[in-house]
């Protein structure tokens, strides 16, 4: 179909946009649009121009014949701040105090504009790194594994509890609880991740850490490689972390379940997060 | 930040399709680039005609003073005829059965991408339907109802199995398993569904519909209404379905585990589907 430039942005921006991290040649838009290489190739200037601008994330350039443009989302560094202090404005309620010194925090994962935000925060600070897979625990840590992996592109695995006819054959480990102490009992299902995987573990709330150390301990099982750990919430600092390197959007600094009392603050993200460099003038071709 | 046309078209087209269902008034995307109302006006037009045409959905003009333009994801016909078979050819390997007649489903609803499609699907199709929550009953069910809750815009509510520490008080209810004719329970966090709500309610597989009916049974505890059901796949016909009106993607026509055997076809989708009706010349304000 024929199609004038301005139909042509949108259209464009909108497949990138759908497309995160997919390279994209020139000769598909190019066939699409019924347009010259040189007419596309201008485009993706603009959009690539429009995308760093308002911090939509980046277009990159591949070059060669089997080259062409991805779209990396990335969050600009400004946008991140501004959206994890209303996280903590959000989190930092009294009435959101459990006993135990949880956290009540159904409604923000229950919010799908909230988690593909915090979906693409992660996707930002973990850009370079190799991730194959996402993975998490059931049940809070899926809606914002789903999100990061659909800015990373990659599949999601979901590892259980209790171990369902569904899923087929299982491998399952046990692991202690670091806040409670108590033998805990995790499954995932053997056809879930091929040996080698790169992946990233996702999670709503770390306390002492157990639950993620459990899924590190059941990678091992399957040969597969942590490349990076990400936590909507950690609790305030414990000494006996069992986890090393963890990347948090939020820190809860003090909880008094008494007092009914919680301060929150920015985790440790920014320490990670490298602002992406604008200004970047490679030529699209 | 004053901003050409070019980029103002990027721009929007990213703004509306990360906003669906959200109301945004001229003078907002007037104010964000410092244009004329008549410009922003001509450029959602543009907009318009493109999404409509290369199937992403609508723009609808809302008059008037408290006036604007809303985004409504929709898929097309087509492009949902060809998913759906796409689909059907992905669920129809042997291999995917596993003993009592279910299907192993892990890697397609791994799948980000098809995750988002399903969803997208299922939020056209419900589209008309006054819908204030989507509900879902752990695990496999959750990334569906975030997908359709994105384009949906609504929050998204997830029925547990058992009680989890990290939800406050719960409402629980006993249901029977229409399969296994096991008496099961489901429970839903008190906090997290507001009496009155419109609930659209999905799920991944429905055998005889025992999960759904419970979930339909917990709804009344909550003086909640059913917006409508929504399934993957369900499995071939069964005589006391427990559930009435469900739309499903696919169904499996024919299962014979011995045989290693299944046949998939679409679902009723179509029967329930309106296609959106185009060249709509309404004029955007």
């Amino acid at each position: 179909m024929k199609i004038r430039r301005s139909g042509r942005l949108v259209d464009m921006t909108s497949y990138l946009l759908d497309h995160p991290r997919v390279l994209v040649s020139l000769s598909f838009f190019s066939d699409r649009y019924g347009a010259a290489k040189s007419s596309i190739s201008e485009d993706l200037g603009i959009i690539k121009l429009t995308f760093e601008q308002q911090g939509i994330g980046s277009l990159h350039t591949v070059a060669g014949a089997a080259g062409g443009v991805k779209f990396i989302p990335y969050a600009s560094e400004e946008g991140s701040h501004e959206f994890i202090s209303k996280l903590c404005d959000l989190i930092a309620k009294p009435e959101r105090l459990l006993p135990g010194g949880y956290l009540y925090l159904t409604d923000i994962i229950g919010n799908p504009r909230l988690v593909k935000k915090i979906g693409l925060l992660f996707a930002t600070v973990f850009s370079d790194r190799q991730v194959d897979v996402v993975m998490t625990v059931a049940t809070k840590g899926i809606p914002i594994a789903y999100a990061v992996a659909a800015y990373l592109d990659v599949p999601v695995v979901i590892v259980r509890h209790d171990s369902k006819v569904t899923e087929g054959s299982t491998v399952s480990i046990n692991y202690v609880s670091g806040s409670t102490g108590r033998i805990q009992n995790m499954v995932l299902a053997r056809r879930s991740l091929a040996e080698g995987s790169n992946v990233l573990i996702v999670d709503d709330f770390m306390k002492a850490g157990g639950t993620i150390n459990g899924m590190v301990n059941l990678l091992e099982e399957f040969k597969a490689k942590v490349a990076g750990i990400g936590v909507l919430v950690e609790s305030k600092e414990i000494e006996d972390r069992l986890v090393d390197e963890y990347i948090s959007l939020v820190r809860l600094s003090e909880v008094n379940v008494k007092a009914r009392h919680i301060e929150v603050e920015e985790g440790n993200y920014f320490q990670f997060m490298k602002p992406l460099s604008l200004g970047d003038e490679e030529e699209i071709r």
